[in-house]
């Protein structure tokens, strides 16, 4: 196991790249990920990566194997919350990440995905009054 | 920083629980939570414990005081996915996680926060005929 959850949300896995990605843990994700995608029958990859301030080589390697590879097994990629430094540095390593959709953020992701956000306040919960 | 990824989908945070949990990580990642709650000003946490194959009475107690902690601060805890064996020894230890909402899965727990699932196929999305 790599330590990184990867959640199921109906057909949709949701995941996320922290900046401690060591090789390790980084191949380990990889195989993962792709085994969940055939084991729950993912239609989707949600990967949130708002954590990620930098990435070098190694890591925008590995975002694009996976992506690909995600790709091949038949999901819908999302790549959620890139940082404008990381993006920058995509560009200029030449990965594009073709294929792959971007969102600005996890929840933008969920709703491109079909999902649609809980209205406020939501059924049965609790009320804020300073909202 | 934690190591664990704690996802922001709208107002809830959404993040899960491993097996390989020490006292480090698991200080870590209740500070952390905790802190996003009041910086994302977040209605609701979803913790995903369906990597937690067994509980021992540190990441038990870790998990008590994390849901307890995010009910003082305001937010509604759901905690998903627990297994048998594990709602099994959260009994013998006598933690009932009093005030904490339990839902199957971490669908049934974005459901529950008022998401609504996407339905199949989804808007824009590649069909797949053999499902």
């Amino acid at each position: 196991m790599s330590g990184v959850p990867i959640l199921r949300l109906g057909d949709v896995l949701v995941t996320g790249l922290l900046n401690e990605l060591d090789d390790k843990a980084a191949i380990a994700f990889t195989e993962e990920l792709t085994e969940r995608i055939v084991a729950d029958r993912a239609r989707a990859v949600l990967i949130d990566i708002s954590r990620l301030e930098l990435i070098d080589s190694f890591v925008a390697r590995t975002l694009m194997e996976l992506t690909t590879t995600a790709r091949l097994l038949g999901a819908r990629v999302i790549v959620a919350g890139m940082r404008p430094a990381v993006a920058i540095t995509l560009v200029e390593l030449g990965l594009q990440l073709s294929g792959v959709e971007t969102t600005l953020n996890a929840e933008q992701g969920m709703i491109a995905l079909g999902w649609q956000p809980a209205s406020r306040p939501p059924k049965g919960g609790p009320v804020d009054p300073l909202r």
